[in-house]
């Protein structure tokens, strides 16, 4: 793994995206997040992400020009057309402006249709908890997971976001609805181990701890079985009718042309309903109740969503973002 | 177990509830919450759940007399003290205020702090549902699970309800972040069962199938262990800190004591955006597309959450309410 430095990476990035028709501003500001989200540890989504991100761009899935546009509004809620343009600008304006309505109501929504792929959830929490906002948004995805009781992938793994801000380091839930994505499958098949607990089934419908047993049924789980399921459906539900947009079972199921995604962007202003005491004691307390329990293993300790990250991007910032030699060339020869 | 027409159910615990202080009026509709609940099959939270109820207005912890004020709003966004009042009449009355926001604003909050139990979470759901609105809830409860990576109860099961409106039956999610129920453990060991999947862990720290080596542990799994855990973390902290009432490690862990609850309330109007088609075929078509999901097993089907409410609703409105004869003894003598 070399180490480049941040700088350097989202240069690159931007300069690639820029070849591909983007403005200025919007390619530093794409290359910023997919620099982030690696700079915070979250590799999948970061930069490795990046050559599948500029492939949905040559395929027309992602048109670059495209601005999102406000379809109707009302009171403290709007919809919006992502005009099938960049999924994490797109996400990142839609998070903004349900914060501006949050400033003005209390609470805002934007739901936004006819997006693209928004790479890493995490950044739209983050963005709301920087701002001293709550920041809650999920996106529908095309089909990849069997709804409970069902043996093919009907339903989508729909990523949920719940950020807490907190002045000593945010709470940033980031979670899909699978229990296992097919990455992390391969990742434990390739190191010939077994999942630390049941991710799947097997071809004889038998639950497993086999990766490849449910990389061959295609029968990852739900978190949680029949109650993540019941949360996906949920949730692809209230996206697509909220922004009129697609729901899962619309979307092409390939991840190069899984385009015309739904997401809801939720912020809550904390500090509305003032006066001081604000909330954010509150959040240190909990934390440091978690703080307090006994742990599973002597040595240990309970964390708090995101507790990792700030220790993760200190020490990338420092040391430049650990990149895949072959990730990077692809890159640099776009 | 004893069938009991619906209209004869409800007017006993009315009875019940008029003779420890409930006005007519309160009497009415605390115990018409509790009889729906059974109607709708969620035994464990309705009739059965009635002298739990009585006990804690016997103890103290539930102020009959007690109405919600509203402590302070902004926009969209209320905070409530529910003033240990009883926590499904509160909680029916902030759900009924937040849809009132929503159709105002768009969506709309109430949260409230200082209240009680609120029995079945879904209640709410199909409350903001029959008025055509998205309704999304939660509450917290006193430490009943163990975070990941904890070895004692320090985190709440928090259950989370989801309600989206549709003609042909609403669809409510009404989940709690614990995989079983300790009354669940107790009736599969009751059974002389296991567990169809893993549940918790033994006292060696093992993942087990075994409800009783569970139940000795005190160490449930949270759905989708480290994310279901999550997920009770920030949904407490957001209860807390908006209602500015207690999170989970400040209530007493004894179901007799538990008050003093913090809940959020979000209606949200998927129509204020008009102009129609308004996203109930949506709804529709995400349910067609799970019915023709391939079944994991033959004959049977992919269900939505809440799909057997309104069979098991109408089957029990028509035969009378099964009640356990015990239990109804109970009720009969006090």
């Amino acid at each position: 793994m070399n180490r480049i430095p941040i700088d350097e990476v989202c240069e690159t990035l931007a300069a690639v995206l820029r070849r591909f028709g983007f403005t200025d501003e919007r390619a530093q500001t794409c290359a910023r997040l997919f620099t982030e989200t690696t700079c915070d540890g979250v590799y999948t989504h970061g930069i490795n992400r990046f050559p599948r991100f500029v492939a949905t761009v040559r395929n027309g899935a992602v048109d670059v020009e495209a601005q999102p546009q406000v379809v109707s509004h009302f009171g403290a809620m709007e919809r919006w057309d992502g005009q099938c343009g960049p999924g994490n600008l797109n996400a990142l304006a839609a998070m903004e402006r349900a914060m501006e309505l949050s400033r003005e109501h209390g609470l805002g929504c934007v739901a936004l249709g006819n997006t693209n792929h928004w790479m890493r959830g995490g950044t739209y929490g983050w963005q709301a908890a920087e701002a001293g906002l709550i920041g809650i948004c999920w996106t529908n995805t095309m089909p990849n997971l069997p709804p409970w009781g069902g043996a093919e992938p009907c339903i989508g793994n729909n990523p949920l976001v719940i950020a807490v801000p907190r002045a000593e380091g945010h709470v940033v839930l980031d979670m899909a609805m699978s229990q296992f994505s097919y990455g992390a499958l391969e990742s434990y098949r390739n190191r010939g181990e077994m999942l630390p607990m049941e991710g799947g089934f097997d071809v004889e419908g038998n639950l497993t701890r086999d990766p490849a047993a449910i990389e061959k049924s295609q029968r990852a789980l739900p978190v949680g079985y029949w109650k993540g399921s019941g949360l996906s459906i949920v949730l692809d539900m209230i996206a697509a009718m909220t922004s009129l947009g697609l729901a899962t079972h619309q979307l092409a199921a390939d991840p190069l042309r899984e385009t015309g995604l739904s997401q809801v962007f939720v912020a809550m202003n904390p500090d509305a309903l003032g006066p001081a005491p604000t909330g954010s004691h509150i959040a240190d307390e909990v934390v440091a109740s978690l703080h307090r329990c006994k742990p599973a293993k002597a040595g240990s300790a309970v964390r708090y969503p995101g507790e990792q990250t700030l220790r993760m991007r200190a020490e990338n910032q420092r040391l430049g973002l650990p990149i895949d030699p072959t990730v990077w060339a692809q890159i640099l020869a776009m």
